[in-house]
């Protein structure tokens, strides 16, 4: 019952660290914002993250919980689940925004982040590669290898969603992620 | 002459403020650590900037003029410029860091870049249309028109940065740009 308790407080943390870094970034950011969000003293918060490094790996960490729920299977990941993952993701700006900010951020010299970006990114693209080479084979009909595509998908992916969010009404992003599917596939009628 | 001084201080001045956001982001730049990196007071840089807004709106115009000249020649855009451009960018490592991070910290709430962005992003997309329109006609090889296009290249030029900036030995920013030039003349042999 405790435990639960405290379970649902790391969530509740969570979901403000959330927020108040969509707002000001990790590095405007400060771990007094994120207490008062959620009605604890600092000193409370440091009960649950001793510090603001650790609060944002969970923060992190939790993202791939989401990612995971929205575009795999148990079999694994497949194309038209990204693109339901895309769909998904234009639904909720607030959590897109924390990590395009948090990803920015992450090109700055020593940032708490970067390990995990560029880890994550080699990751993302290995899936991605599986994935193609799951639906294409060894070359896509627009010629490229899984290897040579993959990189393009996840840089499509990041690039679509600052568009976006910083002008939803120009740029609809599940039909400009479904165009360059399109494009992948080998153009033509579709 | 003191003029020319005064030209040649303020461009000193913006070359630290490239390297100082590079390093910590706007939000975690001061107006003293720029001031400090040229030999100045703080009070001195204000006499050259009077507001650290104003010094970021002058380190933006400053970037246009640098892809005003990579990027098109007298004649406007051309799709193997863009390439040149890409190629350029992967030798500068740090502008295409401070602009990185700006676009990352830009879609954070009532960010001073955010307006830049949202026009520049909206005049990309346009200019890229009439480049793919010039080049391609109203229809692309891959299927796409130069309206669906441009969101898409955009989209990679700017995910590849991300990539690229976080593991420079695991991605070729350009070869994966030139791939991707490939993918919207229609695949095939190249």
């Amino acid at each position: 019952m405790v435990r639960a308790r405290s379970e649902e407080r790391r969530a509740e943390i969570l979901r403000a660290a959330l927020e108040v870094i969509a707002e000001r970034g990790y590095r405007g950011a400060t771990l007094g914002s994120v207490a008062e969000r959620v009605g604890l003293t600092q000193q409370g918060l440091l009960y649950y993250f001793p510090t603001k490094e650790a609060l944002l790996v969970a923060v992190l960490e939790e993202r791939d919980r989401w990612d995971t729920s929205g575009g795999r299977d148990r079999e694994g990941w497949r194309v038209d689940l990204l693109e339901s993952l895309v769909e998904y993701n234009a639904m909720r700006p607030g959590i897109v925004q924390t990590f395009s900010a948090l990803l920015g951020e992450s090109v700055t010299d020593g940032h708490p982040a970067r390990t995990f970006f560029t880890e994550r990114y080699a990751q993302v693209r290995a899936n991605m590669a599986d994935v193609l080479r799951l639906e294409f084979g060894d070359r896509l009909p627009g010629g490229l290898t899984p290897e040579q595509a993959a990189p393009l998908l996840t840089a499509v992916m990041d690039g679509l969603q600052y568009q976006w969010l910083l002008d939803p009404s120009a740029v609809d992003m599940p039909s400009a992620f479904r165009d360059f599917l399109r494009l992948l596939r080998g153009g033509g009628d579709a």
